[in-house]
């Protein structure tokens, strides 16, 4: 097997170069973040405070956000290393690219605070290493070399990291004697006088240190290269580099060490690359993470882990008969979910769906955080009570990209994300929380802002009760439906449903029941349109055009059934026993695949100018009919709440790749993360179908998170107390959690017992009559013991 | 020698490929234009109507404006075949790329229509030519392989054009069998309903049509490449590549065929290459195109050349003692001043000072297209009789990039550039033709509105009597000297005088005596300005900042002495005799390299906040102290103006590579046309001096072309005739010229005499006393003698 996990399960090996080219694993800190593929590759971001990259690629890039199924070429920004044995003059460079030689073993390891590689080759083991300190945009680089073999070996070792073409305006790299390394600088372009004020104090430098000074460098692209090609550059025939000088040339930063190892002999470097305003932030950089000069200084170890890595509290640590899902769940998925709930995708204004959703995830891992996000996006809230499309993190920031089509489904998010965090926190404290407009002014506490959004939402209903769409709902480029004022969405119409009844109940709680019975009625109105209009006879339709047409429907040849509709419509209790059962086998039969449930089916081939962009996106990738995972997500989640606990979590284990080597082949991708798509169209394109989209920017974390405390576990808070109501799969005879719950630990072991009917639920003991810990006190662990009926025995 | 022309001076060949690895060439139509280097590199572009790419980088790449120094890269777009000895398994590239094997023989041909390869290697030749048809935006590709060995040949033969990363909506690509070749498609990414409609009709295919069917193909990228890398790709390693579907995938047009060639035998292909919307339109392309089948249809011919290329009508045709010089007068220079007037830099904005230069070079190739554009610029002209800053040539058409930042010289350019186009056509009739404004129906004859825009520009002046320079003026990013409302531009000033001196001399010819006694009143206080503030002793300063700080002056450690206010006070009778004895010397001594006049020196190497982002270029790049040779030329013309001859074509001559083997090797460019810049800061970094920008969009071309033709030939007209005064430097024994002039031809034989002290001009055996050739009568040709004193002799 070429792809394994750890004992600890706690990172995961790749086990070829080659196999799965694209496989690749992130680290972030507060400042940036790196995603790396297992062939050295890399895509870096920081934030300054608009997300910024300081290396590139050879040609002028556009300036985008993160894209799914990024391409890599030769020319791609990454950090290599070409070993060359100077006797023999053979040639190889780690982690795999540019060379590609077939190394004798090789590595890529993805931990949770670091990346590491092991290569041997030519009778040298190498162990490289990347990890991040945790505030400074800063990669620290750890490399050692040994010498395997029992004679001499002479070496040249050459650093070699692309910088790639800056800018037109300005570009240069020269070695730095007095900072110990290779700095290019550059003038970003620009050509409004108020831009160059704007960009004042930027970071245009982008700096490689070496902790021991090189024999050669050189910092031309061009010359480094030459004829040779990367794979073979020109600079490494010589005995030593050009030390060459970048003149508005593309700049490289290349450095050149010999080396001679004696007979087991090893030899450690240390490297830190990022990006910096000026040399004095880069000398400060050098002695914060390179304090001693010389090998042995810092040897082996990683000083500056970034702590964040390992920041989440563990909410739930799981042992279930499938340790790899055991171990996404300990280890990658709070991770994940951490990632987006502490740097927020790294852009500075979050998409307002995703901003809460993210800080939905939060709610587990760092309640604080969640709480000052939905405080900060409501105090963004507009005047008539709907929300803006995205939250401004700065002073700075702008809406960009997708948050300049406005679209309709933002305060749908605002209770039923709440609803997470008042579960887990109890904190019911929020909802009186006054929260000050920043441009009117005006006071209103968070249930008065969340109840006049959900007015907003409801009354932005055409005249059959069902939710206008405008230019878009969750499905963002859905944005042709309702763009002539009339289309409306069918999703939209139940989400509206689902978030009335959510903010009833949570309303119902604080006693004000006028306000509760309004939102139910709110509610129940929503779902009576939806059953009346486009219950399609199996399943939900998707919306109704501008042009009056139902679609998402039987009778459509491309986009017939969406999976989003008959979630939500489970979710807010549209659907009854028998539609429940209708949907259930039409998502089976039509949208669900090894690799998850499709997001509709069969993707659209050609543009509908009645539904929109999302017809145009290539068929299988992302929102046309991918194994889109918020979407499948949401589906996991409303199976449990229906009850399905089978159904649900083979749909929830199919997000993950593995274990078998064919599925971990045909995704490309390690499971430590979840990414945001697998290739769908499945029927139509059988052969990319289940590739994975390598980005881990997803809703889906903090959603699957919930759902395997909550709806798997069942281990879910309330206003006074957690609940115990597990809901394993039936072919699961045991499995325990570890629990951390409003100061308290549970340990909960579950267990199918053949002399029990109905689930039984014992604390430290004794017998629990309502399945639900009361009055709990922190500091405290519970011992639970629940015995689950035995169903595969009662089949 | 490794670069010469050929026997007819109409082509240019270099006869390796890593010699000078960026030299290249250029093709156009009116739909697209196509640069290609040595190597197969090439950068495409064609107009829909704004420019687009249909080739791309392997990323996702910005859309910017033409960028100086482009660089290359292994997965750069290029056009390539490789050829496979499928007995012996050897394998190389042609033209280079990507293999990179030296081959036996190589030669890179430019021709005026069509772009030639001749390789010889393994014992075959090859012949590859690239050309354009008159219209369509379409490659027309023929290869022809041949055996020169004595034994039969097997032979792979790959076609590989790089498709690139087209769109992260929608890209992939099929094999079409009915269209004959491989189309990719894409949906051009947007976000915005509203670019859905504009975008409807856009060219959003890529395709690459065959003559014969291969016997396999390969459109995915990673696929052709694997493991193997450009140099070695995995598809070539099989019998026959994978007949691969690129779905949602980097594409790739990539044919085989396999060849079996007797001793002495060749074969012949044609291969399409272009945008299309569907496929219809490819369809209709092959049946206008590729009209045959098979080899023997369009062996070698071909049938489609752009007509174009050859278009312009010989202004002038010279012979000099300097060879390279003529070639480059009689063929290229008209060619690149004509692809200017033809399609203006394939923009539809050119900024309007570009747009009345280039047409100022057209006046003199197709004076008719300069008339009609004379007059739309004037239909864009404000109220306030200011000109826009750049001028709209389609519906959809808007200002971009440069043109969205207000700069103030633009009036300067129409009498500046109407006066070459008067000398040249003698239509006078132009200046009363009546110009509606395209926004406020406002109608004003030529003369009106050049008198109207005079003034405004005369007004925008401060107490001094010192232009305004705003946020730049000729120089783009000087755009701090004056943001605030103060600053002051030299160059400006002088420009204003020598626009309102020209002026006053055309409207004087009209007999308005009064309103030429305006203009040269006008140009008299800005003379006298620039003289009391900005003449600092040895040369002019370049302006005077917001803060009353007069730069471009001996105190400046950094942009000490600028060009461009020397050329205009020389041209605006600014300066007395002492001063340009003065400045001829400074110029000499501080700015003049063996590649030129630098724009500025010494280059800014940091920020001056009170002049703005020229000082942020790369220092000696661009407007930073290049090698500018638009600036350049202005100085030329202004030498010659005031009759110093000898320097003014010794800077001329600079701005050609050649004819050393040294200067071609540092300039790395073919004199095939001549670039906006060479590097300049040749003090500073002296390893880049003289490096090509290899960017053909320049102003100087049109210059260039009037002052070989009215002052280097002195054969320029006005209302009634032609001068006669030729200014040869003093080492040309003797120079011909045939020049066609309002219908008439002149056979023009000008020769150093001992027996002269002055010119003397004979025409048709007569002497002719004013040195003018009055009522010229259309059809004639005249035979003019010129005797001029021998000055190398009187020296």
């Amino acid at each position: 097997m070429f792809l394994k996990e750890n004992a600890a399960g706690d990172r995961f090996e790749l086990w070829s170069p080659t196999k799965m080219p694209r496989a690749s694993a992130f680290l972030w800190n507060r400042r940036m973040m790196i995603q790396v593929n297992c062939r050295g590759f890399a895509a870096a971001q920081f934030m300054q405070p608009d997300s910024a990259k300081y290396m590139h690629g050879p040609n002028i890039e556009a300036k985008t956000f993160m894209q799914p199924e990024h391409p890599y070429y030769a020319h791609h920004p990454g950090r290599f290393f070409y070993i060359k044995d100077e006797t023999s003059g053979e040639l190889f460079s780690i982690p795999y690219e540019p060379v590609r030689r077939l190394p004798d073993s090789f590595c890529f390891s993805a931990g949770k605070s670091d990346i590491q590689w092991r290569v041997r080759h030519l009778d040298l083991s190498t162990e490289l290493q990347l990890s991040l300190p945790a505030e400074d945009p800063l990669e620290i680089w750890n490399l050692n070399i040994g010498n395997d073999s029992p004679r001499e070996r002479k070496l040249s070792l050459y650093l070699y990291f692309p910088i790639g073409y800056m800018s037109w305006m300005n570009q240069s790299a020269q070695y730095h004697e007095d900072l110990g390394g290779v700095v290019a600088s550059c003038i970003a372009p620009y050509q409004k006088v108020e831009e160059y004020f704007k960009k004042l104090g930027n970071k245009d430098k982008t700096f490689v240190l070496h902790d021991r000074p090189p024999c050669a460098f050189e910092t031309i692209r061009e010359v480094f290269e030459g004829e040779g090609g990367l794979h073979n550059p020109d600079a490494l025939q010589g005995p030593a580099m050009g030390n060459g000088e970048a003149l508005y040339e593309t700049p490289v930063a290349a450095l050149q060490y010999r080396l001679t190892l004696a007979p087991g002999a090893s030899e450690n470097f240390r490297f830190l690359a990022g990006p910096a305003t000026d040399d004095a932030e880069i000398a400060h950089l050098r002695r914060t993470h390179l304090p001693g000069e010389g090998a042995t200084a810092v040897a082996g170890k990683n000083t500056a882990a970034n702590p964040q890595q390992d920041g989440p509290a563990e909410t739930i640590r799981i042992r279930t008969p499938d340790s790899h899902f055991d171990s996404f769940v300990n280890h990658w998925l709070p991770r994940q979910v951490f990632y987006h709930g502490d740097v927020n995708r790294l852009t500075t204004d979050p998409q307002t769906r995703n901003y809460l959703q993210d800080n939905m995830g939060m709610s587990y891992i760092r309640p604080e955080v969640a709480r000052s996000a939905f405080l900060l996006a409501l105090s963004q809230q507009k005047a008539d009570g709907s929300m803006p499309d995205g939250i401004l993190l700065e002073e700075s920031a702008e809406l960009k990209y997708i948050n300049q089509v406005p679209h309709t489904d933002h305060c749908v998010w605002l209770p039923v994300c709440l609803r997470a965090y008042l579960d887990e926190t109890g904190d019911y404290s929020v909802l009186e929380e006054p929260v000050r407009n920043a441009t009117d002014g005006e006071d209103h506490t968070v249930c008065q802002r969340i109840t006049r959004a959900l007015r907003w939402l409801f009354s932005a209903r055409d005249g059959r009760d069902l939710s206008y769409i405008g230019q878009g709902d969750w499905c963002d480029p859905m944005n042709m439906v309702g763009y002539r004022g009339r289309g409306v969405s069918g999703w939209l119409t139940v989400a509206t449903a689902h978030a009335c009844r959510t903010w009833a109940d949570i309303v119902a709680e604080r006693g004000e029941g006028e306000l509760s019975c309004e939102f139910h009625e709110y509610a129940q109105l929503m779902n009576r349109a939806m059953n009346r209009h486009l219950w399609d006879g199996r399943w939900y339709g998707r919306g109704i055009t501008d042009d009056d047409v139902p679609f998402g429907i039987d009778g459509d040849p491309e986009g017939r059934i969406y999976l989003n509709p008959q979630s939500w419509a489970l979710l807010a209790g549209t659907a009854d026993r028998d539609q429940q059962r209708e949907i259930l086998q039409a998502v089976e039969e039509q949208l669900e695949t090894p690799y998850g449930a499709m997001m509709l089916a069969p993707a659209y081939t050609a543009m509908r100018e009645d539904v929109g962009r999302v017809t145009q996106k290539f068929p299988g990738s992302a929102e046309n009919g991918s194994i889109y995972n918020h979407a499948g997500i949401f589906y996991v989640h409303a199976l449990y709440r229906i009850g399905e606990a089978d159904s649900a979590f083979r749909l929830m284990r199919k997000m993950l790749a593995g274990p078998g080597e064919e599925d971990y082949l045909q995704r490309g991708q390690m499971p430590v993360f979840v990414p945001n798509y697998y290739r769908g169209a499945c029927y139509q394109f059988p052969r990319t179908a289940g590739r994975s989209s390598q980005l881990f920017n997803t809703g889906t974390g903090a959603w699957m998170y919930r759902s395997v405390i909550e709806d798997l576990f069942g281990l879910r808070g309330d206003r006074d107390g957690l609940l115990i109501r597990p809901m394993l799969p039936r072919h699961w005879p045991r499995a325990t959690a570890e629990r951390r719950f409003r100061g308290a630990s549970f340990t909960v072991t579950c267990e199918r017992s053949p002399q029990v009917d109905t689930p039984q639920v014992e604390v430290d003991g004794i017998a629990l009559k309502r399945h639900r810990i009361d009055r709990i006190e922190a500091g405290k662990n519970y011992r639970v013991r629940v015995l689950l009926p035995d169903q595969t025995r009662l089949k």
